[in-house]
């Protein structure tokens, strides 16, 4: 294992501490463990908090500050926080607006997050609601959850449902934009080279050297399957058909993910796009944004996921609302 | 060589395709090759013009709109761009007040930046002056460079130049402010996996499975020396005495960018400034602004770069001002 870290036991708790320290403006880490929260508290809105597995940076911590998150609950990597952990970042959030909770589908992480939501209600009286995010198309179930994976269409939900607790609307407001951004958003995803948990010291999975994985998760689950590498447009090809044809795209305009893994360098990210773009063209669905770069990452795996948004003028405004935050600026 | 793209020859051409349709909102591409400009031309500004070879992206087609780049060159992968594409590239951007050439030095980009800076005067009458960044504290001499390199801290020239730029300020007062971003910017690198060119097929050097390269440049050319993988505080450490040896940063305020090489995930290079921003807190140095990410990128080297630049009141301002890029927002 070659990784440019000091030891496995610290990677989340300096990466954190690394985190906080470079962007103070932004985030700021609770004293109870890898939990950040927005540096400057607002109060009158309601209050998003997300998170997971560590090892997906920048999410979720990246994605905290005006617009968009007021917490992330980062676990150790590639495993679910704890629900205590997920409940004083609730506590820390909360306003009389309440609070939302934007989980990705995988088992641990809905069963923890919901675990503290209860703690939150119970013992301290805060209106909690949550929204599961499942926008990966690859497989039906998977290794870790029942149903859909939520992956990196998840950073949609907190854009947008951001956008729009930031004007002060209410939680059932906020919970209902965040689940149709949810609705409308469908993503898949494939790598060529995996990635090392550090604890684990070796590679998740085993790709040969002329081999690629389709349909991979964000913690290099299995996806629909693997096969020799093939030319950038045919893979992207085989995606898009994918996502093309769990909803109904036709007429309407969307937003762009070309989301890296980790490693996989701009170079290729924007090769894929090139491809995605002429194939939209080509079925008359209008681009309204696009967004290239990492986002929702599995530490050091290479490789790509696409998400396309269907949009309506609701979700365009908030997709466009300013939000400033460590790595996503609007 | 396992890379997503669909063939050596086309690399760079779908790259920069695929560039402009995901952002036709910022950067729009001339007919003469590979050469991006501002989609929205501004008169009445000073033009800035950068660009080398492809592979560093984002750089430097990333940070082309307003308040940095007017024009972004990008030569084959490792390749100086020819003078004919610099000189279409200042030509489309001119205007009255000039336009401003932000140079990495290395002999081959700098002589053709400086004949299509020529013929640009000569035939067109176009005011051009330039700066070369030279802010690789490795080394004092490279494989292609006399003199030191310029590398990510070329980055804070464009923001800086560009945002004063963006004023109406003479074309006079542009370069000089990017010579003293130049001045006072100090980079140091280093890498523990290499990139393959394309059209190479094999990596441009080797490190062993425990070995490391310190020093090493943006195009993996050699540093000042090879050893076995350190602990990342330990790196830094070496990094840094360098950089902070060069030239006298006592109680100075700096902006800290921590450059990913591209395949460098984002763990790491926030466990990198959680010891850069312990060792400036120590030595009183203060910390204005620090930048995390992927911004002079090496294909998919991975290593990171430390740059520090010290601050005076002027450039707080500029690196503040407003800037929207596809790679960079402030």
């Amino acid at each position: 294992m070659k990784k440019i870290i000091n030891a496995v036991e610290l990677v989340e708790d300096q990466m954190i501490a690394g985190m906080c320290k470079a962007f103070p403006q932004y985030v700021t880490k609770l004293d109870c463990g890898n939990v950040v929260v927005r540096t400057d508290k607002k109060e009158g809105k309601v209050a998003l908090i997300s998170g997971g597995g560590s090892g997906h940076e920048p999410a979720h911590g990246g994605f905290v500050g005006t617009g968009m998150l007021d917490a992330a609950v980062a676990g150790a990597v590639f495993t679910s926080p704890t629900p205590d952990q997920i409940y004083e970042g609730i506590k820390a959030i909360a306003t009389d607006k309440g609070v939302l909770m934007v989980v990705k589908n995988y088992t641990g992480d809905v069963m923890n997050f919901e675990m503290a939501a209860d703690m939150a209600r119970d013992m301290d009286g805060i209106k909690v609601a949550q929204v599961v995010t499942n926008d990966d198309v690859a497989v039906q179930d998977s290794l870790y959850t029942v149903g859909r994976r939520g992956v990196a269409g998840t950073v949609f939900v907190h854009k947008i449902a951001g956008a729009l607790a930031e004007t002060g609307a209410e939680l059932e407001e906020v919970q209902a934009v965040a689940q149709k951004v949810c609705d409308n958003v469908r993503t898949m995803g494939m790598a060529i080279k995996p990635c090392i948990v550090p604890a684990a010291g070796t590679p998740g999975f085993e790709l040969a050297d002329d081999e690629m994985e389709i349909g991979i998760g964000i913690h290099g689950e299995p996806g629909i399957y693997r096969e020799a590498l093939k030319p950038a447009d045919e893979i992207v090809d085989v995606l898009m058909e994918k996502i093309l044809a769990d909803i109904d795209f036709a007429g309407s305009e969307v937003a762009v993910m070309i989301n890296g893994c980790g490693a996989t360098p701009l170079m290729e990210l924007f090769i894929v796009n090139n491809r995605v773009a002429d194939i939209l063209a080509d079925k008359g669905i209008k681009v309204y944004k696009t967004f290239v770069g990492e986002y929702m990452t599995s530490i050091e795996m290479e490789g790509f996921s696409i998400s396309l948004l269907k949009l309506d003028d609701q979700m365009k405004a908030l997709l466009d609302a300013p939000a400033d935050t460590p790595a996503f600026k609007a």
